[in-house]
């Protein structure tokens, strides 16, 4: 079973303050690249794996969408996200990814945002999901960049001159990660870009897509910390087919 | 036009002492990688773009192929590939790889051995290879891993307790990159992981492995100072098909 962070106060507290829980999609600067990853919408059957406060569910529904379905291990998450519901043809479950069950050729979509470094088994994860896809379906999804979660110290080391380098050390050391970030004791699951990418394709997906995150100068423009962002990947978003 | 560093005598006579220039493919600690990448050999059609002294265009005749054509920039490479030729179905060319010309399905495998970061315009380079190579055809390749490539300061901090970090910038900043390797003023060209991939899938390529090199602890207890290697990444190797 995946460590249920989310729903622990301190975490919950400090979550449901970041721009992407206040703001939404809005407020999440990969979202303009990841949703240009994504098929059009019209009509398809989505399952969003870690939907959080269920954001992308209602946008996916506003854009066309019959059926979503939105999954997460935090009970506070999905009873944010119902309180908020758009209709009959959106709802939430509680799952635990590293336990998933999909309903077989049930989707034409699978979604998931930053989700997938808490997975612990994501040759298992990859196998469900395939199975749940249609012939022809997508798998769209953002998670930690390997670069960005791999670090002994995942920090900014500042020269007095004022740049900056990530200090990159045991990428190829694949296996749990703890971090404080909101809470004491994150665990995420580092793998390679390699694993991903050759998990991926065992499990009978095609790579349609890849990208790293980096901001726009209108983005940088509008927030300059954003600046940060070229100098390390810090999210890795991928598109692929079955 | 590339540069072709290669033929300036100091770099020519740094690389000719390098292990994998005396020793050959037993000399690059990521050969035996790349070489479970490779498909049988038997009967093939190859090309070595970037063939260098040719170790690999004679490996591949030993495996079976049929008939191996090495291309390289530098004449003093291929003069000494040429004094060690093993039979006529082995011939080497001078060739540029930013104005590479292949015949059209002329191929059952391209091969690359860290060659394909000194071109500029990967898509036009990616484009040739997949006309190049008949239905059903491989590229398999390896090349500097952009981790390695992008810093502005492409070396270890060593910390005060000998610890050691890789320090990442400019990681989302493609473009030319300038090292003092074996001679000043080598011209490199990083790309990031996301837009190789995105290149070879556009050019019409099926992107069916990836993997970053890691030494195995038997390498590592051979030859020590590869138990950096774990650290970051230093080499990627992709096998794509047509």
């Amino acid at each position: 079973m995946a460590q249920n962070i989310y729903d622990t106060p301190e975490f919950f507290e400090g979550y449901s303050r970041l721009n992407r829980s206040v703001h939404g999609l809005a407020g999440a600067p990969e979202w303009p690249a990841l949703k240009a990853m994504l098929p059009d919408m019209q009509d398809l059957k989505v399952v969003d794996l870690g939907c959080g406060f269920g954001w992308f569910c209602r946008w996916a529904h506003e854009a066309g969408a019959s059926r979503v379905l939105g999954l997460d291990l935090s009970e506070k998450m999905l009873a944010r996200a119902r309180s908020e519901t758009v209709g009959a043809a959106v709802t939430y479950e509680i799952a635990d990814l590293d336990e998933l069950v999909l309903p077989e050729a049930g989707f034409d979509l699978v979604f998931s945002s930053l989700a997938f470094h808490y997975v612990a088994d994501a040759a298992r994860l990859y196998a469900t999901i395939h199975r749940a896809l249609v012939p022809g379906g997508r798998l769209v999804f953002s998670t930690e960049h390997p670069v960005y979660m791999s670090p002994t110290r995942p920090g900014w080391q500042v020269a007095d001159d004022g740049s900056k380098v990530w200090p990159v050390d045991r990428y190829l050391v694949e296996g749990p990660r703890v971090t404080d970030w909101l809470s004491p004791g994150v665990v995420k699951h580092h793998r390679t870009i390699a694993t991903t990418l050759n998990l991926l394709i065992a499990a009978g997906l095609r790579i349609d897509q890849v990208r790293e995150f980096c901001p726009s100068a209108e983005q940088i423009a509008a927030m300059p910390a954003l600046a940060d962002e070229v100098e390390r990947p810090m999210f890795l978003m991928i598109a692929a087919g079955r």
